[in-house]
């Protein structure tokens, strides 16, 4: 599909969406079309463009040069010069960016709410929220107006609206993706996120945006750790620590955890205290200050347009932040400190490496949110709230749907596990598919890593039906070669292993599978097909047929003892 | 010596000094006597003490279990259960710490006048001041009282009074060493420092102490980078930006800059003005608060004290740190985010490795700094206040005397370039002596890194006379045999080179140098005789005699060509 055909399709779609509160500024589909045809143009001359015609939303508080940026207050509205570092890149890259997304005033809120814009209706039920900040870029993604949309995260505004909407949110480690070009909301914690309808482009997005640009410190001053190991074990709450969560969440968040046991993912369930306690602080004490010092000067000049241009909420948390005095956030900054040693510790004590929970707690109607506006906010943030005070990176995932709303977990872990989350949350509800082994890729053999890797996990032996003979076949390391033998033919049962992968794992287990072997269908001995090794036949040419022995296990077992001679040689 | 000798020879020293001023409080010698009893039957017993019998004084403001806390406020004194983290482990590793020392009040000052105990008076020229805050330290082990001292350093406390005194002083990465059981001045810049008469005692009793504690938050939570490579080129301040230190420092600077160039340090000169604008956000703005929170409530609930038990220029300083907002902090963490990023790339635009500059900037008399108490004092810290707000490491070192007082200079390096400034700053003024190299270890041999790592620098070419005769000895790589012929027999120039590397160096050369080599005299083309490379006789056997090639380089590289064949075997 050419970059024309990608902007006329998502154009068509917006227009048949008819949410227009999704979006604060929209460009002009004529001049995105000039835009993707460059893009053809310089694809079909060779050029090559890892994000070529991605259709890309932004929230709007992250310039794009050429259109406002509002941050959702028009009172605010000025007209970048640049683009934003992120934006900059992802362009770079052959993305389009077409428009600029409704969100909570000041990325101040998780609701979606609190803009004069317009309340963000989610995007499978419009009676209820969006969840925000970024909710307009959440549900832009979920509805599939675009591919890919940034968002930004301070306190959960990029992990949220992911989990209300069914898709997937991603918060890097901070300073991984400069935010220059970003109306801060707490400078030294925003991140620039990433929406994304599956995880492989929202992983690349972010990839292609990382990297210091010479201009935001935290990017610039960041070193990465030596190694980070993958993920083995996660951490989950203790189950009080979320009762309280909506009604059939609690069972979907087991599901998941099943789901990631049977993958192999060892869970361990301790107290997160010492995380909540950190979440608490993010707006209980004097961290506020810093969304003051951000655009507090705005609100305090404008305070007649409160109610009007200024959302109310949103204004007296940020007026708020003016009041606590530096020795007041000294002193919270060391109630933080030694909450994120003791949170270190209980990774470590847990031998854990990442923390696993539900990424939201509710899901509210729009209405619910405007009788209560900030109680019904700061319930939503209790897992998100920790991660950036934490210097944690954190990945929402969707992981189903109950009572038809989508529901979401939550991976965070140490500052650059970034790749790690992603890689264990892809072991969520990816479709799992069967395979056979007969050979060296069984449990224990020497090529067994390469599909434990791809996500495979053991389901038991199995047995083909008497039609088949083994091959040791002339290669090094000997690999087996299966085939089924001709009608009427002798043939034996072989033994082998079941193992499940994930889909995706299997594709490119076969892109990268060696002559001479294949991947088709085995017979087995209750009659199933299923997907397993073959061989090319002329790979059997000074082969050695070894199927008396009823499977590479044996062979290779008699191999070593040396007590058994009679193979056949062809 | 014996634990009980030096603990004897201490006590004799103190009482001979007669600087009542630089103890707070001192054990009785009776007690100490016992705890090095103890340590001597220890090591009677084959235990291992890396620092047994070596005398420490530890400054008021670190706990010393069964002494008094002072901070140098007698109002604010307790008495400590435990010993501080840094304590407990000089004291495990056989260290005996007989008193705790005067300080600038609450570690606030580079002066050592500011304390009811007394100013402390310079070791060298009792009507200066011995710069604080660690004043009773410094001057402790200046008078060599003590092996070792501990102060601690949030704005330079740790390095001024090294300077004044003529010994070292070690600033570690922030948190490398835990600050448990010290009073705070600003809890996220202290750190715990040493000083020591000689390199190898300081760094070595920073490495004991280095270490997470499970306590200090700052020390469990940071991660050392993968890597930090050896310092080839310090960067040094414009002229103008020490044109107005004391008189004759400039050139005694010169003279320090002049001395590691000879020995192969590259020095380039740049504007360290990101530095000095750091340096002044330490008492200038926001950052200030945190003393507040430190003591301020003491402070603040017995203002009566101010005068004589508190002193005057601390209390005002602290008292002021209640006003700051939060929002001004965060502000000014911008504005210091911003000058590190400067810096940063500073010194990657210059491709330096570390910041050399004077440690401080003058060195008043104990009246000139009564006269005028904050202005003579903000002069102090120009090159010191910057290293914890911008997280480097930092090391003063003795460079010699200007008018009889000492003079001293610093090297700053990112975190955890600790070993790294300590390896640059023992080139500077240590004895070097020549060695004269005649095979694998000379210039572009396989074996020359083995000198280049102790420090050595290349000089010159060196000949010897005609008296000598040049082996190839049976080893692996091929060595040199330097043999001087008997009298009447015929010999040859042989050619080598000239190294000058630290004696210390040379004695660890030598140390680890294998059979058949030896080092002893070489007389030169000239008459001179020249430490360098002699071989065991006994290692001739099967050598090949190339003395006709007139040195190992000519010789190798007729290998190389294979051109000549007339080497003559034995």
């Amino acid at each position: 599909m050419s970059a024309r055909e990608k902007v006329t399709a998502a154009y068509r779609s917006i227009r048949a969406a008819d949410r227009p509160e999704v979006w604060i500024s929209l460009r002009e589909e004529e001049d995105v079309l000039r835009e993707a045809d460059r893009i053809d143009d310089l694809v079909n001359e060779g050029e090559r463009l890892p994000l070529a015609g991605v259709i890309v939303a932004v929230k709007d508080n992250i310039d794009v040069a050429g259109l406002q940026t509002t941050a959702g207050a028009p009172s605010y509205a000025y007209l970048p010069a640049a683009d934003a570092t992120a934006v900059s890149r992802l362009r770079t890259a052959g993305a389009i960016v077409i428009g600029k997304t409704n969100l909570d005033q000041f990325a101040t809120g998780l609701v979606g709410v609190r803009s004069p814009y317009g309340a963000v209706r989610n995007s499978v039920d419009p009676s209820r929220i969006s969840g925000g900040s970024s909710s307009g870029s959440a549900v832009a993604v979920a509805l599939g107006l675009v591919d890919l949309a940034l968002g930004t995260d301070t306190a959960g505004s990029g992990r949220v609206p992911a989990a209300l909407n069914g898709i997937w949110g991603f918060k890097p480690t901070r300073g991984r993706v400069p935010a220059t070009g970003v109306v801060p909301a707490c400078r030294t914690l925003d991140c620039v996120t990433v929406f994304a309808r599956e995880p492989r482009l929202g992983r690349h997005a972010v990839d292609v945006m990382a990297g210091p640009d010479g201009n935001d410190p935290l990017a610039g001053l960041r070193v990465a750790p030596a190694s980070t190991r993958p993920i083995r074990r996660v951490l989950i709450p203790t189950v009080d620590e979320y009762a309280d969560i909506a009604p059939g969440w609690g069972d979907a968040f087991q599901s998941v955890i099943s789901d990631l046991q049977v993958q192999g993912v060892e869970v361990v369930e301790r107290s997160i205290e010492p995380l909540l306690a950190a979440a608490s602080l993010l707006y209980g004490g004097a961290f506020v200050a810093e969304r003051y010092s951000a655009v507090g000067a705005h609100i305090a000049e404008n305070q007649a347009l409160i109610g009007t241009d200024l959302d109310k909420s949103v204004a007296r948390i940020i007026l708020d932040g003016a009041n606590p005095t530096a020795s007041a956030l000294f002193d919270d900054m060391e109630r933080l400190d030694r909450l994120r040693l003791r949170a270190t510790e209980l990774l470590a004590d847990a031998d854990a490496d990442a923390i696993l929970t539900p990424t939201t707690t509710w899901h509210p109607t729009i209405e619910q949110v405007r009788a209560d506006p900030i109680a019904a906010n700061s319930r939503m943030g209790r897992f998100t709230n920790y991660a950036n005070l934490m210097d944690m990176a954190s990945l929402a995932v969707p992981a189903g749907t109950v009572d038809g709303l989508p529901f979401g977990v939550m991976f965070t872990g140490p500052a650059f596990s970034d790749d790690q989350l992603a890689e264990v949350a892809g072991l969520i509800g990816a479709e799992h598919v069967d395979v056979a082994l007969f050979g060296a890729h069984m449990s224990g053999g020497p090529l067994n890593y390469q599909i434990t890797q791809l996500g495979a996990s053991f389901r038991g032996s199995v047995r083909t039906s008497s039609t088949y003979r083994l091959y040791a076949l002339d290669t090094d390391p000997p690999k087996p070669g299966l085939v089924h033998v001709g009608a009427g033919e002798p043939g034996y049962p072989i033994e082998g292993e079941l193992w499940s992968m994930p889909a995706d794992g299997l594709g490119r287990f076969l892109d990268s599978l060696p002559r001479p072997m294949a991947l088709g269908k085995i017979r087995t001995d209750d009659g199933e097909l299923i997907t397993g090794f073959l061989v090319e036949p002329e790979a059997l040419e000074n082969s050695l047929d070894i199927s008396s022995y009823g499977g590479w296990t044996n062979w290779q077992r008699a191999q070593a003892t040396d007590t058994r001679q009679d193979a056949i040689p062809l």
